[in-house]
């Protein structure tokens, strides 16, 4: 289907198509599109911009990732298919590998996504051998697995669009989490360390801006802004955000 | 993949696959995935049950399907995936054919869907053939296309999960029309006569049972019925249930 740049709906009908030809080609799978569609209802309740206290979660996160050992990068397909590019670039300004871990895992789709990543410019891209593998207690399904030279040894670990089984148990693992998801009340958006509650089409490019930003800050400046932020409050500010955007259409 | 019935996500969980599987046989198709999810975001803001405003609009509803001459029910993929048999019931019941519009359209998903809804036991559907077709004027998409004898001459149209431009053009063709959708910042929700914002899943079989405890109402009673809603008002009733929520999870 062609869509007209002039369609009020341009942008988010164009990132539709880029899901469902990820879709075809196995980056995606059909429970994919649902999450993304759960996504886009809680984008338009922001206004699809990103809000203030999504940007000031950036900012705890871009310092958190700079003052890491051992930061990692967890993908799963939507992500890849939404802003593969965008994630390569981040991982390699901030010196991390890539862990691809699925939900709905298999080996095919494992591999279709790490080529991709390594086609668009990835060095290191973890989870899709079984050497190396160690297991994330208290989560059910398969993606308890993860690699020993990433998640499974990461300090912090950044989970864009994430199911909450797998965010309590990094958690529980005592790693700092950083979450990308537009449901602010999720339980991954509640267990994280730091919550960004944005589109992650705006919210890793906004990362990478952030952290270019971050590069010449001292280790004890970037402590300081992890140190002094609490999440569920800037979660409770997005909330506000909404319930405003919501009585604005109330009074229509 | 297995889902235990004792998931607190049972109830969305089986819907999904249940969607999936319509995907992989035709019904749906992946941009139905996406839109099945941006009304599960909006479920989740109304606590996943019918709201008060909601049994409202259905009650009117009823009236005016009851109250028509000419009642047609309009379908898409995702209404015939999530509740083909309580369409064909409905339609039965007040006598309406069922006519198949799609927004992604191709002939053959005409006829599986056609197909489909005449072994659930439909005995009137329309908008498979290329015969009788007038258009509804102001539509971009095929759409407009629609059958003489269903809604190009139906005074009432039930959109379940419509899009916006086409709920606008049969409305400017001086047809009632009953939406049911979830969203209710939505064109479609806006545009209606009646706007029913709950799950299809539990709106159509709640229809039923509200139609079936009207069928001995006068004439008389229907109408006064459908003469005494205020739409826009009753929307922001069901705005106001939606901040409730909202605020309820403020203040955890």
């Amino acid at each position: 289907m062609n869509i007209s740049r002039h369609h009020p709906r341009y942008l988010s009908l164009s990132v539709r198509e880029r899901l469902t030809e990820a879709l075809s080609v196995g980056i995606v799978v059909p429970q994919g599109l649902i999450a993304h569609g759960r996504g886009e209802a809680f984008d338009y309740l922001l206004g699809e911009k990103t809000s203030l206290s999504a940007s000031k979660a950036m900012s705890v996160a871009a310092a958190l990732l700079l003052t890491s050992n051992h930061p990692v990068i967890s993908v799963n397909g939507n992500t890849v298919a939404l802003v593969g590019a965008d994630v390569v670039r981040l991982a390699t300004l901030i010196g991390s590998p890539i862990e691809i871990n699925l939900f709905h895992r298999s080996i095919r789709r494992e591999r279709v996504l790490a080529s991709y990543l390594r086609r668009l410019g990835a060095r290191d891209v973890l989870g899709t051998t079984k050497k190396a593998q160690v297991t994330v207690s208290g989560i059910a399904s398969l993606r308890r697995r993860v690699d020993v030279r990433g998640i499974g040894s990461a300090d912090t670990v950044l989970i864009p669009l994430e199911d909450g089984d797998r965010a309590e148990a990094l958690k529980r693992a005592r790693k700092k989490v950083i979450a990308i998801d537009l449901n602010p009340l999720s339980r991954t958006s509640q267990v994280a360390s730091v919550t960004i509650v944005d589109n992650v089409v705006r919210a890793i490019p906004a990362l990478i801006r952030v952290v270019n930003r971050m590069h010449s800050m001292s280790r004890i400046e970037l402590l300081r802004i992890t140190r002094n932020f609490d999440n569920h409050k800037n979660i409770r500010r997005t909330l506000r955000e909404m319930i405003e955007y919501l009585k604005g259409w109330q009074t229509n």
